[in-house]
């Protein structure tokens, strides 16, 4: 058989079903595979009937004789020992100098491990996060390849071919080394756990506090989609919102309100913990999910707590309405900062080159959380590509500026209320933490130092010949206990 | 030689120093030993002299060789490779039925791990939580043994007698199998990280938010330390507050405002990530050290951000104080709480039968967070050990209810006078969540079904025949789109 293949895919759940058309729509020769080989023969005879540009095989010895060389193979099967057991299983058959593209939301450290693998076997391996969910996959995802870099210019014409355009540019590009590209993609979903609170927390405020009804929020959220706040989370909330049962009452108010977590938030999370960087707003909306999950335990928390009874809103509601959007606005900007401040430390900790401008060009179209947002921010960072954070930028400081007092008002609303708003609330202790100069950590160092002995420095324009600057000092606070500072034990 | 010895322990810093010399003072008979041996001696001349108690060994061998079967042998080094390393370097010389204790700060897993491949040697391994610092350890410390229950007959004695002691009773309990105590040891220290940020909290609310001096502050926590606050980090708080330096003026004013958070904070907020549970307290406490240590950026950030000018207090100062201690208290009141929840998560994951009336009896004396606070905990769980949740326990349901007006108060004012109080914000936001029956996280299901066909579930109330309690739902949002929802793939 001649090899006709332009690109292989395996893996036919309905993410691989998707792209393979997207694929093939591009004029690309797709070759099929899937471990379960019944599913590529009705994957032929249903979504692909009559499609010159879809071949299947049946074995893997097949898939890989019908590609052209070097051959360009992606896997769209699960993340973990899955990913593993499909190189291994292609192994036999492939060659030095072809291409292997996990497209499944691997964790990094994996993409990590894989890519250096595979390297010594003369093959290259790529990690890619693809976004957009099964819609995207059909009509344009956003895919951010990291890996090899020997790989891309073998796979940049499909890759670009296939991803959602903005404004004409193709929402994917090279992200950088190893697991770059799942990196940024576990990013990514973080910042969507983030988008996804903060709008509902924003439905939370709008249908308790102020008692609108589905339709009326609906109406809210299509305004906000015109604004400042135009996005595809808007959109579909909108959308949502709208969503009748068959008995005319809305259906999202029938769901119940308890949400899965394990997964990349959780994952981006934890990166964050292990960096060091003070990613708030994420963390939140991770455990926002976790506490939605208790709902039988909050079901009997709910009859022995009480708190501040809702009073009928007596304010201007739309002013009201336009300050809960700056809530919304502000305590995303500062997701959006925290988030590629951990991406930049990222860079920097796991020895990356990242380009700021192209990640926030991925995230514009295609995936998840495509918004208008995000074209400010690829201005921000084209502007300046060493922008140490977003806020600093003229266009989101004077945003973040006019936007303080509404959402000032609505965070202090929601604690008087008692309607939870840790999103929101932490966005805003952050922001003024971030803009604080001497925050009480000196005090917490005191602390340290009094019961451990753990030393302390002191603040440059107080140092003195006692107190030098730069030196671990301890102080004996009690006049009892030694001089002995901590070194090797941590109590 | 004859073997005197009751107790070894190996490792001189000042934590092993003083714990050696606080076991003499018990009556034991401890042999001593250090790698660099010089320390050994120079301990003995110092400050063990002419302490009889006190024996030195000049090698791994001998140390062994003094100590009485089975050998009780306590390692305080650094957590990590050394603890395995000196565990090595042991074997040549005990025999089954030896105990091995490790008093460092060990992530649990690895005690986990230790527990069992000593087990298989026919050696008895435990892994402990030591808490008080220097002078914990010299007087009485907080010591949580968890491991092979096998070896808690032969360790009761010296443990229960040189621990710290709470209206009689040890600070000292058997905690559970394998990494146990240090995993409790671990939530402990998290919650300390909680208790110290609250307490950085207040301390800032009231020298920005009122313009106290360091001696008004340090009267306010002096006053609080005869209350429901009454602890030990409340009391050396006001004796860091009242601590001069030459010039008369307060000490901690100079010490520089950046703490570090690599430890035992991080690993429980990491483990509360795993465990799905929202533990958000420390992880506010956690990143808030992350974002004190980001001194320099914070400088050029206070440049450009602004925020609302503090203005001169004008209303009920010690009614405003009041309430600060109620924002305080009630936050601490959440904060163990979460912790609590956390354990009792824990014990079911990993399969440990855990204590909790013990563990709060552990941490009321001896240890950084001891406190009276701890004691009403430990009454809770004497009276229930089964209870869900601190909350419903009588004298904490009240005490939160009439902490609210006060705490709501306090986190209205942060965010209006743009004082950060993440601390304070999240215990309420998870507060005001955990007492929510319908919580926001309906929207958001109806979100993932919508881009990713993730399915939701019905709230039974609801159910249909169209849409069935407890069954995987998808909805066709849009009319676009098929009705395939996601299995093996997670966009």
């Amino acid at each position: 058989m001649l090899p006709s293949g332009d690109f292989g895919l395996v893996g036919l759940a309905v993410m691989g079903q998707n792209l393979i058309l997207n694929i093939a729509d591009n004029d690309f020769t797709i070759v099929v595979f899937n471990r379960t080989v019944a599913k590529v023969n009705r994957f032929l005879d249903n979504e692909a009937k009559g499609n010159a540009r879809v071949v299947g095989a049946q074995s893997m010895e097949e898939f890989c004789l019908r590609l052209k060389k070097p051959r360009r193979i992606m896997l769209l099967v699960m993340a973990g020992k899955p990913v593993d057991d499909f190189i291994n299983a292609l192994l036999p058959f492939v060659e030095p100098g072809d291409i292997i593209i996990d497209g499944g939301n691997s964790h990094f450290p994996d993409t990590n491990r894989r890519t250096k693998a595979l390297k010594e076997k003369g093959l290259r391996f790529v990690g890619t996060g693809v976004s957009g969910g099964e819609e995207g996959a059909r009509y344009g995802p956003s895919l951010m390849p990291g890996g090899n870099e020997e790989a891309w210019p073998y796979i940049k014409d499909v890759f670009q071919a296939v991803a959602a355009k903005s404004d004409g540019e193709p929402c994917c590009d090279w992200v950088g080394d190893e697991g770059a590209g799942h990196y940024v993609k576990m990013v990514h979903n973080g910042i969507e756990y983030g988008d996804m609170q903060l709008i509902s927390e924003a439905y939370d405020i709008m249908k308790r506090g102020l008692g609108l009804s589905g339709d009326e929020m609906a109406d809210v959220f299509d305004k906000w989609n015109k604004g400042v706040l135009d996005s595809f989370l808007i959109e579909i909330t909108r959308d949502v919102l709208r969503y009748k049962d068959d008995d005319g009452s809305t259906l999202v108010e029938k769901i119940l309100d308890s949400a899965g977590q394990k997964g990349t938030g959780k994952w981006t999370a934890i990166n964050a913990l292990d960096l060091g960087m003070p990613v708030t707003l994420i963390g939140e909306a991770v455990f926002a999910r976790c506490l939605s999950s208790l709902k039988a335990e909050r079901g009997r928390a709910n009859k022995v707590l009480e708190g501040p009874k809702i009073e009928k809103f007596s304010g201007d509601r739309q002013k009201f309405i336009d300050n809960l959007e700056q809530a919304l606005y502000a305590s995303k900007i500062i997701s959006y900062a925290q988030g590629f401040m951990l991406i930049q430390n990222a860079a920097k900790e796991y020895g990356w080159k990242l380009n700021k401008p192209s990640i926030a060009l991925m995230w514009r179209g295609g995936c998840i959380i495509r918004s208008v947002f995000l074209k400010d921010i690829t201005s921000a960072y084209r502007k300046n590509p060493d922008l140490e954070n977003l806020l600093f930028d003229d266009f989101f400081n004077k945003a973040i500026h006019e936007a303080q007092p509404g959402w000032r008002d609505i965070v202090s609303k929601g604690a008087l209320w008692g309607i939870p708003t840790p999103a929101f609330n932490t966005a805003l202790a952050w922001y003024d933490g971030y803009r604080t100069l001497d925050l009480p950590a000196n005090l917490l160092q005191a602390q340290r130092d009094y019961f451990g002995a753990h030393t302390f420095n002191i603040k440059p324009e107080h140092a003195s010949s006692k107190y030098p600057e730069g030196k671990n000092i301890h102080v004996n606070w009690t006049g009892r206990g030694g001089d002995v500072s901590a070194s090797t034990y941590q109590a």
